[in-house]
């Protein structure tokens, strides 16, 4: 086990209907003005949007708005906000929605208290001293930004991210029967999310970590058993339970207590998405890491065959086979919940991959990965396979 | 899965020589001038209490001591320690111990900023509106106080404790090395704690809660485990690194998530310990555990089949007979960390599981448990059972 610091502060309360509660938990702690971000305005469809502002209302809280976040949020949007949350003067951020209205909050919440530019963030120009709080009510269960570090906007073709305590949100509210609409294919871009996040910490090489194998593939085998069940019954609230719980400890840290994160897959498929946005993350995961599995898994063919049993029921004794065993049967669960498992089903030429080998390191500036350092033609070689 | 409300702040700095860091770590929180909280002494004899002044030291942190914490520390240590805290103005308290240093520690926090009898918390008189804040440096894996929201003191015949988001320690210093020099009975006790804070919440009556399960199975595994790889190998790092790190997880309230948490066999332990001070917690809980499991079981065969099954690996079908396999199972894990399983063994009178029950009940003035409410009879025929 390799040392570690652990620190998931954020305070959630799940439920049914605890996003009612909004307004009294942001009045305990003291907030009179807040910023609302939220997305495209499904929020205003399903009456939460209008369930929020009752609450806050009622507990005699003053809402900024600030709707219209997209899909893989852009720098532009969030100076915008930056703006009107120093104009405003407001004291916390409150995001309605899933990882991308998250990812634009914590952005605005660490902008607003710093003079210069946030893109400094990402390009590690300088780290955040200071920032404003940041609340959730999740909608969809998936990225783990509820409880995680990390954020993530794009600006011109690059998708960056950084990591900073001042990225844990101060609560997440996680009411499971919000995500009952969410469709079927986004539920499975969700469930392919939390499991790449336990996988890439998972798939590291380290020490030993018993206790830690054993809490990830608890997950895993959980959110898979989850995913299934949604297939036909959306409305099953144990499995949007699980889902959205998996999602929040998957990314808070607890599957990578002792271990290295590198998140090597994520790293691909920021390049991916990045270019193309039309790509769901969830997606793009679903093509990629299997792909990097049968690029790396000879590396360490052990790790891949305990993975392969502990999660998959693989019975097989050799390790290569079983390693490969695993990555098959992962494959055919992505194929079961509907996830591409190829780049040609998003209809992308197939010449893109050295572009997105380029991005991906950087102008060959970086190599990324664990078991082996992925240089730009490790990379290509991985987006080739993926056709 | 019940609706929950998650929120273990604690940071946490895991892993070998950390206690070196406790002067910057106390000082990057602002902090100049704290009460240190110890035991018996022993840090002395180990040279941790030279280290971790040093460290204090060259951060600039003046320290006021108030070492001499007993096992099961009693109210007139802890009024003590609030006085001092009061007139020497310190800003957190630093235990550095287990359980007992923690317990003491969480007390006098709310006792320094609290104008009343600190006793009135665990009488549920009056609940804690500000506490100083507390770090710890754990010197053995088991109470699980480090993360957890209880803190127990013993006031005359009484052993009581309450729950406070006020107890979550700011920050907890985990060396799984300091515990190298822990006595192997004290190891096994600290063994059975952390699986008995874990399979108090398994063994409650609630909808399935299967990501709660699955985790709670995983720490359980992983730390008996880990008992059994200490008896031979008390250096092994990695057996106590779990053991520590299970510690924290079992009763940070992870595995309570979407479950009723009765704790029902702590509530029969603290009458017998608060009775015979000389029983250590653990060596109590190993004893009570399977008595109370054999006396409720049958209300909830399915669960204790399920435990048998996933946790001892238990191939038995009916549930009935698992049930009671998973029992014996426990039972003789228990004896091979030379645990005790029958009261007598600790030479107390048999007669005395009358005043236990009457301790237990509150005097016959209250019920406990999950399955079945227990009441005076059924607790003393609990403890009788342990003859």
């Amino acid at each position: 086990m390799l040392d570690f610091t652990y620190y998931a502060p954020t305070k959630v309360y799940f439920g049914k209907g605890m996003e009612k509660k909004v307004g009294e938990i942001i009045k305990e702690y003291g907030y009179q003005k807040i910023m609302l971000q939220y997305g495209g305005g499904s929020i205003k469809k399903t009456g939460l949007y209008d369930r929020v502002m009752t609450s806050l209302t009622e507990n005699g809280i003053a809402v900024v708005e600030m709707g219209g976040v997209e899909p893989n949020p852009r720098l532009s949007f969030v100076k915008k906000a930056i703006q009107k949350a120093k104009e405003e003067q407001v004291e916390m951020i409150l995001a309605v929605g899933g990882g991308s209205v998250l990812d634009s909050s914590k952005y605005t919440a660490s902008g607003a208290k710093y003079d210069g530019d946030v893109w400094d963030f990402p390009l590690r120009k300088a780290t955040p001293k200071d920032a404003l709080p940041v609340g959730c009510i999740l909608t969809i269960a998936a990225a783990g930004s509820e409880m995680s570090s990390s954020a993530v906007i794009s600006h011109q073709d690059m998708k960056r991210g950084y990591n900073s305590d001042f990225n844990r949100c101060q609560f997440a509210i996680c009411n499971p029967e919000l995500t009952y609409t969410v469709s079927p294919y986004q539920t499975a871009c969700g469930i392919v999310d939390i499991m790449a996040h336990t996988m890439e910490r998972y798939f590291s090489v380290c020490p030993p970590t018993d206790l830690t194998d054993r809490l990830a593939e608890s997950i895993l085998k959980s959110v898979i058993q989850a995913g299934r069940t949604l297939i036909d019954n959306p409305e099953d609230y144990e499995a949007r339970a699980t889902a959205m719980w998996a999602s929040s400890l998957s990314h808070n840290d607890l599957t990578g207590c002792g271990r290295q994160n590198v998140l090597a897959v994520h790293q691909l498929e920021h390049a991916l998405s990045g270019e193309y946005p039309q790509i769901a993350h969830g997606a793009g995961l679903a093509v990629l890491f299997p792909a990097w599995a049968r690029y790396v898994y000879s590396y360490q063919p052990e790790r891949f065959a305990q993975f392969a049993r502990q999660v998959w029921d693989v019975k097989e004794e050799d390790d290569q086979q079983a390693a490969l065993c695993g990555i098959e049967k992962m494959e055919e669960f992505f194929t079961q919940i509907a996830m591409p498992l190829k780049l040609r089903e998003f209809e992308i030429p197939k010449e893109c991959t050295a572009r997105l080998a380029d991005l991906c390191t950087f102008g060959k500036q970086r190599t990324i990965g664990t078991y082996i350092d992925l240089d730009y033609r490790d990379v290509k070689n991985i987006f080739d396979s993926c056709y």
